[in-house]
């Protein structure tokens, strides 16, 4: 089979051998796959990637050696191949969203985190048959693809416990601090503001649901809750960028009491001011994944139209577009999210 | 009066002018006043928490010029010596605990980090009516002096919603920690580990109600958390050092989904994992002071005998060996308290 792999550091598109579906295990091929961030930062950043999951005892990058090779992809939809034995009840005609897990002899793995497991920038995959959603008729299956990156943004969305009073205040409208907006909008919170430097990503920002957008360059996010509300009750702030030193900048600007949701992945060490947490009387929560409930939540708020996939995927490619794809994304602009497109 | 002050970086007792109180003023006498960590660290590190509270936008040392005298001092039991106009119904036979906030024309001011106003290491000290809470019969002023760093105990413990059933990990027993155990015992949780280099702070956290305790120079305090739970319900930890790198060893060895209370007040830059956070879905809540309720109802865990303030209470001074009390606490060994007498 053909796929992107992650080799020496670059992306490359190679060959590699065809799989078969072990015991209890589905081969599938991808239909769609999405380019996470997270998958940016392997290129380049693996042996970190690796070392952070190691160093936290564990972690969707523990089973990665960072010196072979690895393809990656965990945000796809696919449809069957062939099943394995001891596996009922899948409908090989129908189109499913894959979540990334895998139960093998050695345990469960993250397909697109583990060499020996390839992920959805591939034309074929190993899952578990209790990983496999179906996609709701009709639904086209690149949008089915964005349930894992919308489901990161519900599952942070309900792990900040806001109500829809409260003001939310999201900085970074990439792939993560958008899914965010659509799922504050889907959760019918009253006021969310966003902030981006990227005109396009404040206009699907808009699209998505946020209320006020704001350009960093010229003004400041807290700025726009101070106008927005009582000036007094706290905002929940979802930090998306995930960059050293943007949390330390939240937590100077974020008014007292505020709750600070960390959804941005910064993996290198980063310095901040334990004085702003103390003085203001901040918390800070880190967020990752979500559950399978929220998965199969996302993929209906796609399906039913409440999250509008469409204004997520800014370009698609096939596996030979994927280098250059990672290469674009590396410097985004205006892009949101680039979906690999292994039929091509 | 006499007083103790911080002057150019150093105490000294020196004779000041004697107060009196205004419109809404009660001028008191201090009968004890604990020495409180930050009180330490402000010997030396003036500028930084004065520059800490305006770079957050205010706190408590937000009125300080650190070029300038202050008299500190703010756990403070006192008996009245004169009101001011417009003060009604203040018991003048009585001995009180007073809440470290005085109304003056400028604003509200924190007697003991003002330059202006005094705080409780001194003979006299002008307070609010609102501020002075009557010491219920009976219990020794000197005790009824460690109102305000219980108080702080318990505004941590009621801060991280811990339920009697998760287990408690407090990280340092010096006067904060000890006040979080104790809260904790009073609350009710059912397994609460503290963990202490020194032997006589470790033997006071079990007096206090402390479960389990740990030398985290032989012994990990999260394997403490291992043998005393199901190993998979995660703990809530108490970070009560407050010196830069604690928060990264404590996000470190946290569990999985750990809440971690962060009460050890750190104020210089700090470099920790967001990576930690990240992959182990921590959260972190910084604590500060007390509510008025939290205040009123410590006095009565002293009064009452809930919480035994005998023994937080290490060493008694005058005025004039506040110097030598300070030089004694910045290496603080054994030592918990040391209580300031001005009639001594």
């Amino acid at each position: 089979m053909r796929a992107a792999v992650l080799r020496d550091g670059a992306m490359v598109v190679d060959e590699l051998p065809d799989l078969s579906p072990g015991p209890g295990q589905v081969l599938v091929a991808p239909i769609a796959c999405g380019i996470c961030g997270t998958d940016l930062h392997m290129v380049g950043h693996a042996h970190e990637l690796s070392a952070a999951a190691h160093a936290a005892g564990g972690g969707f990058t523990e089973r990665l050696d960072p010196d072979r090779d690895v393809v990656m992809g965990h945000e796809t939809s696919c449809r069957v191949l062939a099943i394995g034995a001891d596996v009922d009840g899948i409908d090989e005609d129908a189109a499913f969203v894959a979540m990334p897990f895998l139960m093998t002899p050695t345990g469960v793995v993250t397909p697109g985190y583990d060499n020996d497991y390839p992920g959805g920038y591939a034309e074929q995959m190993l899952v578990s048959p209790r990983a496999l959603v179906p996609i709701p008729n009709g639904l086209d299956p690149t949008i089915a693809a964005l349930t894992e990156p919308v489901a990161v943004g519900l599952h942070a969305a309900n792990e900040s416990g806001i109500s829809r009073e409260r003001i939310a205040v999201v900085i970074g409208a990439g792939p993560v601090g958008l899914a965010i907006i659509a799922a504050l909008s889907a959760l019918g919170v009253e006021t969310i503001i966003a902030s981006d430097f990227a005109p396009a990503r404040r206009a699907t920002a808009e699209a998505l649901g946020a209320h006020v957008v704001v350009d960093p360059a010229t003004s400041e996010p807290i700025d726009a809750w101070r106008s927005a509300g009582d000036g007094v009750t706290p905002p929940v702030i979802f930090e998306c960028v995930g960059v050293p030193g943007m949390l330390d900048r939240v937590m100077a600007a974020a008014p007292p009491h505020s709750d600070i949701i960390v959804a941005g992945v910064c993996i290198p060490p980063d310095t901040f001011h334990p004085s702003y947490g103390i003085f203001k009387h901040l918390s800070l929560k880190f967020v990752l994944g979500w559950t399978p409930a929220e998965f199969v939540e996302s993929l209906g708020h796609l399906a039913e139209g409440r999250v509008d996939g469409n204004l997520l995927v800014t370009g698609e490619v096939g596996l030979d577009g994927v280098p250059q794809a990672f290469a674009d994304l590396a410097d985004p602009g205006n892009h949101v999210k680039i979906v690999v497109r292994p039929d091509l």
